[in-house]
């Protein structure tokens, strides 16, 4: 293979000043981020770090992952810095960052769950122990902290922790994997951010170490002592608890698809097991494949990408229909109202397609990762910012309501830091072109060597797909701005300097190629009917039923807006869905309305076939973007309505 | 509970000269059972019984159930001959049953199988060895043998193997149950035909034994000496096997539900297991419940009656969605393509619901025997009446097909013994009513003491919704004709001697009472619109699809009529549906013919959410009765078609 060779830009060459993703940002900062770090304050996941140094007494508290919460914390302060700079902020952070390293051993290990609970029992219980999870975020919150405000106290630690590992693990050191995949990732953005490839071969070592027969977790679990007890959540359990309950569910087997531990990686072709788990996992072996040029890893992915997007993927663009594992299934099980779909499995789907995008240059895998950010994704949080949403289900009978917090924190950790860093997924760069990925208002600076090419954006996406870039600096030489043209719109319209052009497109980029100059100005035309989405009929729950989509846009149906319920409504192929843009309503969208049908009276009550009758009488729908659902009263919410197809 | 006392017409009270059923009947008369008579030789099944006398060799061939189909042949034969009168087919029964004489032993105790293979192992695995199983249907037979020609060689067989039941089981003698169930609704047959009370005791013995716990199998089962072997249809296994595999699947339980042993029958509310013992129970049920006027008996079978009816049935009226155990598994549970439906089960339906409609009186119940009777289980046979479907789909790639045998042969031999017993479900009478139940073309004579009712019905139901039945002899004294209105209709026109008449309905009966004269014309007309069906949306298959139903007959499309692959087909709501009679089609039968629409081409392969897209073009489309599919030659075939509701 030969990899693609497409980077984000830095965060700073990026300034978003977007009607969708601003706002969002904005909250995320003056509100979000402050929610959390109290939270993390109540419930432990702070003080375990003084703990753990001896500044505070109290042992441990929270799942023993919950030092990653704090990491991602870290994260999403640093992406927000790095969109703004906020001395305060900053301040805070660099107090938490001071905390953590007073924590960490001499030799580099850090966790404060084994450190002040098991000290005897590091690394003895990879499959569940999260060690290597909590570094793997200790790892990106310290490149992205490094990135954002040039310090390195925080990516110090992370080197430090990185090379506890490595002197660990590896060709004749130690065997081991991650139980919960992520440090893999981690590795080799710290390899990138460091220039050092120990990393980047540790986090190869894990990847090749998945998948033995027997599985390194089978010999693990075999010499953990059944007599050692540990708590979970609350409840005590022996140390082999967890593995009991999620590989051995059959105690005649040790299956260990729930962490893709099932088979080689190369050799998966399946997207199975816990989703979060998975989608961090393939983002690993995403990058080091483009650092490796592995053609095996690459293979993989490609199955895997298809298995996902073919069979096992929500209409929102998110996945894991099962709360049991919390990941995957069946083939086209997907299910809406009990749709797990979690919101890091979510965020991890936007991880996945953009390394996919970096490795490709394949406009599908942003078609994706837009998908996801603009539905499954933010719908995880809400607009006021303040509580959240761990699993999103696509119908709701109205009991679903996002809460402030959860046992297992991990979804609100993941939105601080999801929100600020749209700048990493809008824009890339190749050795000679800007690629605009989403449609996200604002100024982006290419570097080329000494040159730069500088594009302002202006656009109301998503919800017009009108959009207009002017460059702002252009380099000497020729260059490429390279623009997406989305799945959903088919194809668009371009105008250089006011005069239509078709540039030759490439892989879903229409790739614009000149010697540009400042004040060059690139209109983009991309069509935005609604359209209604049918899903495969081998998704049972969908059969019958329509999706509507605009742009990039899931829409629902809330019960605040449609005076009937809304399993009575039947929306006929007849019947024109017109759009409205409503500036005051849910932050400003557009919504979608129609003149659906009111379905007959006849209930199933005594009856399980019945002739289908005449509609009682005309009722008009609104749609609302299925990311902004839950705001209002409570209610019914259905993202798939009844209704005729042709 | 007051049972309704609604009894069927004895066999020689009833003449049919029906459109639908006469053809049906001379098939089966002479090609039917000759046919079903050479594979019982071929296969062994008629030797076993010389075998078993010492007449002849070769020790016993067959399923160890296989003398059940000797008897079903034989109660065929016996409506046949009730029917139209027939020396030699009369004679070819009595050389069977002179064979089936030799064979019983002095004590009465008649099986094959167990006196030529296991003569030490009688009565030792009720669970499977089907020796009341095997009994049941000789008391069937030899019922229905002596009603149609009086004779009694058939009957005092069963007689005395009825009393060797009855000596060996029963309180205070042996404990014991029916594991196929059976028997009991033939021992109150047997008690009916005889007046001899003890063979009711005996099946109020064994309904009560059921459910027991622990079950009187699982005693039964650790009995069993797993050292010895038995041979099932070719194979070896010990002779805890078929428990091993159907009662054990979890080693850790031993779960009865299979054979409806899982509670008391008085506290059953869901249909569970293997869908023909299911029938059988629920007719001895009903059975027992009417003669004893047991109301727990009752109150359960409404209850299992409505679980079976809301969520578990195939809109043709057949049941049981499972090959792995030939019976009902979940709640709405009911695939198309793979539907079991065993014909045996359908007819199971009819029998069932007949007697629930003598219990009574109510017309849903005559709904449903209609309904199975029209539809599931005529499909079981072809129209040439030499091969059948022992499953039923509702859905064909093509690859479905009739076939001439089975290794077990229940449905060719079930069918054998349906098709010309139509007259027993067509008519009852009451006290004082004769009721007409289907409209079936022919003639009925009710007797009330020492005067009759007779009437001559003209018909080309279910082709035509207009009726005429005619008074050809009357008694002195005020009696009902009592004629059902169809659920399927809702209501019906009724014409006395010419003029309108508005009679009382009760319970789906229009109750026409009067002094009858000879050439009194009554005139019924029932609305014969076509009706486009929905399942209930829980029926996850038959999701955006619709079902067409005209009078009691369900409807499919077959590739041989459609010019196009019926998963390209889409009825819109707005479609008319139009009906044309075709009498060269099929042995005659009504079509169903539309305007539908061709799906747009776009295919679901690389996508698994699609824009809904134009329909191409329409296309005409022909319908034909469910109960005729697979009469020509291979093509798809659906009963679902996809459609809009509204």
């Amino acid at each position: 293979m030969r990899p693609a060779k497409l980077v984000p830009l830095p965060l700073r060459a990026v300034e978003v000043d977007d009607s969708y993703w601003s706002p969002r940002a904005a909250i995320n900062r003056s509100k979000t981020l402050q929610t959390v770090y109290r939270k993390l304050e109540e419930t432990g996941a702070l003080q375990n770090f003084a703990s753990a140094s001896g500044k505070a007494t109290g042992g441990f508290r929270g799942p023993f992952w919950s030092d990653s919460d704090v990491y991602k914390w870290l994260e999403g302060v640093s992406y927000t810095l790095a969109l703004q700079r906020d001395p305060q902020l900053e301040a805070q952070a660099d107090d938490v960052i001071a905390s953590i390293a007073s924590a960490q051993r001499a030799d580099g290990y850090l966790d404060t769950y084994f450190q002040l609970m098991r000290p005897d029992d590091r690394w003895s219980n990879l499959a569940f122990g999260h060690e290597d999870f909590n570094a793997g975020h200790l790892l990106e919150s310290a490149v992205a902290h490094f990135e954002a405000t040039g310090k390195r106290t925080l990516l110090d630690i992370a080197i430090k922790n990185a090379d506890c590992f490595e002197r660990t693990f590896g060709p004749g050191k130690r065997d081991g994997q991650p139980g919960h995949e992520g440090l893999e990732l981690a590795l080799v953005k710290l390899s990138r951010a460091t220039g050092d490839k120990r990393y980047l071969k540790l986090a190869e070592f894990y990847l090749n170490s998945r998948g033995q027969q027997p599985s390194f977790f089978r010999g693990e679990y075999d010499k953990l002592d059944p007599s050692k007890t540990m708590n979970f959540l609350g409840t005590t359990m022996n140390v082999r608890g967890l593995q009991d309950r999620l590989f051995r569910a059959d105690p005649s087997k040790f299956n260990t698809e729930y962490s893709q531990d099932h088979l080689p990686v190369r050799q998966q072709d399946k997207v199975v097991g816990h989703a979060v788990r998975a989608m961090y996992l393939y983002s690993g072996m995403a990058d080091v494949a483009r650092e490796t040029a592995d053609g095996g890893l690459y293979a993989a992915l490609l199955k895997l990408y298809d298995d996902m997007t073919l069979k096992r993927m929500y209409v929102t663009g998110g996945i894991g229909p099962s709360a049991h594992n919390e990941g995957f299934t069946f083939d086209y099980d997907l299910p809406n109202e009990t749709a797990y779909q979690e919101t890091c499995a979510s965020i991890g789907v936007a991880m996945w397609t953009e390394r996919m995008l970096g490795l490709t240059g394949d406009a599908r895998y942003a078609d994706l990762m837009e998908l996801s950010l603009y539905n499954a994704t933010t719908a995880g949080v809400s607009l006021a910012g303040d509580t959240f949403f761990y699993d999103n289900p696509l119908y709701s009978r109205g009991k679903a309501a996002r809460t402030a917090w959860f046992p297992v924190p991990c979804c609100p950790t993941n939105i601080v830091r999801l929100v600020p860093s749209i700048s990493k997924y809008a824009y890339s760069q190749s050795d000679d072109a800007l690629w605009v990925n989403l449609y996200v208002q604002g100024k982006a600076t290419a570097r080329f060597g000494q040159e730069s090419l500088a594009v302002t954006q202006r656009s109301t996406y998503p919800w017009s797909g009108e959009i207009r870039l002017q460059v702002t600096a252009a380099p000497a030489s020729e260059r490429g701005l390279f623009l997406r043209i989305p799945g959903w719109a088919g194809h668009a319209d371009f105008k250089l300097n006011g005069k239509a052009v078709q540039p030759l497109v490439e892989k879903g980029y229409a790739q614009l190629r000149r010697r540009w100059s400042a004040g060059d100005v690139i209109e983009l035309s991309l069509p935005m009917d609604v359209q209604r989405l049918q899903a495969n009929p081998a998704v049972a729950e969908d059969r019958g039923r329509v999706a509507l989509r605009r742009g990039p846009v899931i829409y629902c149906l809330e019960q605040a807006d449609n005076g009937i319920d809304l399993d009575e409504i039947y929306l006929p192929a007849s019947a024109p869905v017109e759009v409205r843009h409503n500036p005051n309503l849910l932050g400003g969208v557009s919504v979608l309305t129609a003149q659906a049908l009111k379905k007959p009276q006849s209930s199933w009550t005594g009856t399980l076939y019945r002739p289908s009758g005449k509609p009682e009488r005309p009722v008009p729908i609104v749609a609302v973007p299925y990311s902004t659902w839950g705001n209002r009263a409570p209610g019914k919410m259905a993202v798939w309505i009844e209704g005729s197809a042709y």
